[in-house]
């Protein structure tokens, strides 16, 4: 599996690429951020804060989400798809490419 | 301040547009499920879920996140914009309308 | 009609608001440009130009699009959405906000 | 050079991977018609075409622009990224991975 850098994350048993761990804590990291600023909006709400201004952080938490998403999906194309190249196995290699694309439609959509 | 259908979240002071109660109720309900979705993304993080799964996860609260702020642009202009071209304050309102178009352009940007 | 400020691009009969030529001359220079834009792409794929670089001009081309809606999104809700509230025909007022809310939620979509 | 696949879309001297004219003829159809939209929308400005049709036009212009865009961003993975991942060049491969991350955060942003 090593040759295809198999890891979960990659839809394969576990076993971790290189610098994954540091990258799962700065994901962690971003993410509680995200949660603090959906709780922040309840607060605005409910103090019933001018439209205007949660409408800013609702922008803020957005655009935090999306580039969280952006920095996942660049670790799917670096790991997964690149690992599924390397090992030779093209349909693997094509069908990551084709789940990396569906999301991007999604995430470009959303 | 009724001519200005004056609300906390017209920036003007306390009083309640009809159905504000019930609409504030509503956010928070989807807003108290966003912050879910988030501590929901934390865990694939660290369950080390398929990248694909968790940017699915992503767009859906993407999307979820933007149809709270449409929402509430449209609130601002029934209610704040509106109230402000009754009361014949052109200032006040193109004020409104301009804050809404920033609100706007963030969102389309985000 | 002068009191709902009425010209054609408000749905109703004709005359002008100031300042609608000028802006009109404006956007047909930027739709102009966009269409100049929508030839350069066909250009770069008859000559097979790097992917990655007709992309870039994709994303210019979406952004300067975005950019004129954002801007006659603006002068709907300045001209026709005050001029209807100024009239004081509230439903009149409503409905245009509420087709505002319809083109920004197809604009955030796309 | 056949071995990255090379062709000038892949910013390798040409040489063409299987089926690209005939998916350039596609995305050739396409421009043009973006193209007309382009022509469509200005002459509803002249026209002086109610702003939310118009709007409603900008927005479908835009959906088929970025799914021009999200194709062509299919086959530089397809091509140019699985074809450098072959070679087993690495270095080139997390540099086209790298162009299509930037890429992707422009249609995102945009």
């Amino acid at each position: 599996m090593a040759v295809t850098g198999g890891h979960e994350s990659c839809g394969h048993e576990a076993g971790h690429h290189h610098g994954y761990i540091t990258a799962r804590e700065n994901y962690l990291r971003r993410l509680r951020r995200i949660e603090g600023q959906a709780r922040g909006l309840q607060r605005m709400v409910e103090e019933e804060k001018y439209c205007i201004d949660i409408l800013t952080q609702i922008s803020a938490m957005t655009k935090a989400l999306e580039s969280v998403g952006l920095e996942l999906l660049d670790d799917h194309m670096n790991h997964c798809v690149l690992a599924a190249a390397r090992s030779g196995d093209d349909a693997e290699a094509q069908a990551k490419i084709r789940e990396a694309s569906e999301a991007i439609k999604r995430l470009v959509r959303s």
